[in-house]
């Protein structure tokens, strides 16, 4: 279960805002950075305009550093309906750019990512842009917020994919030993 | 303000079962039917299989009915919120397809529709699908209900289009009295 060398895009999903990373998996748990940046769409654009935006923005960061696989903010419900339609709108576009390079997503909530990256799900911004900083040998603290949650997202499922990996082997072992065992009725 | 012959896609959005259709205004109120389906996504797909299902079929709709406008039922908080998560993600990748290409999209609520097509924002099922028989000269009663819903969109743009081609030509009037105005001054 080598995962050496996977190209994690971490996506903190938004209208306005969209926190965009590439991270790439070390030895053990090691990961460096590859990239980082935030899509902004102008609020007094229309709906249409801004998740074409998004969506191209979201097609060339693919295209160019070709991501083995997504790591995206699950939504739930905070904030104001209207505010969560919209992010999902985002999301959906988001999640057809990676459908359509073949790319699996995986979702994690804040307090998991929190939890992976800080052993704390409770932690806060400045501990957690703290630990991102360290764990990815970065200069300085990356900016703004959604650009460290896009980061903290990215290593979450570095962290968290030997673990996945690991229960989808015993889930397939599971599921030859009962066809071998019905077999044998 | 001719609006004839102008071809309206009517989209009930949904991730389950999203109910398409294209019309075709004629002359004052006549509508007339080009088409009309449901795209269904098995529930136990992937959310990304499920949205690039989606995109697709709305797409080739597109490519072969060419609409020159979408009227799409606007979300509002209803039902769970993780329904209304999902739903908006689909809606998401449908206006995309609309924008790559440049098709205006506007939304109606439930009521609006209801409204325009009956004359009561209350209406039932049962009185939405015999009007919506009525007005397109349907052999039958359109089934199912979200085809049926997919036609009361596109039949209510119909009908709201020419206001709203008339509110935005007097909203343009205003600017250019405005500019005339203070290049006297």
């Amino acid at each position: 279960m080598n995962l050496e060398g996977m190209r994690v895009m971490g996506v903190d999903p938004g209208l306005t805002r969209c926190g965009l990373s590439v991270v790439q998996a070390g030895r053990g748990r090691a990961v460096v950075p590859v990239a980082v940046g935030v899509v902004r769409t102008p609020s007094d654009a229309e709906l249409t305009e801004r998740l074409l935006r998004i969506s191209r923005s979201v097609g060339e960061w693919m295209d160019d550093y070709r991501p083995d696989v997504m790591a995206i903010e699950r939504l739930f419900e905070r904030g104001t309906v209207s505010t969560v339609i919209h992010t999902a709108h985002a999301v959906g576009v988001i999640m057809l750019a990676a459908a359509e390079r073949g790319v699996p997503v995986y979702h994690y909530t804040p307090s998991e990512v929190k939890k992976a990256v800080s052993g704390n799900g409770r932690a806060d911004k400045k501990q957690m842009t703290s630990m991102i900083t360290r764990i990815l040998g970065l200069a300085e603290p990356p900016k703004p917020a959604d650009a460290a949650d896009a980061l903290a997202l990215a290593v979450c499922h570095c962290w968290r994919a030997p673990l996945i990996a690991r229960a989808s082997q015993l889930g397939a072992a599971g599921h030859t030993t009962n066809f071998v065992s019905s077999a044998h009725h």
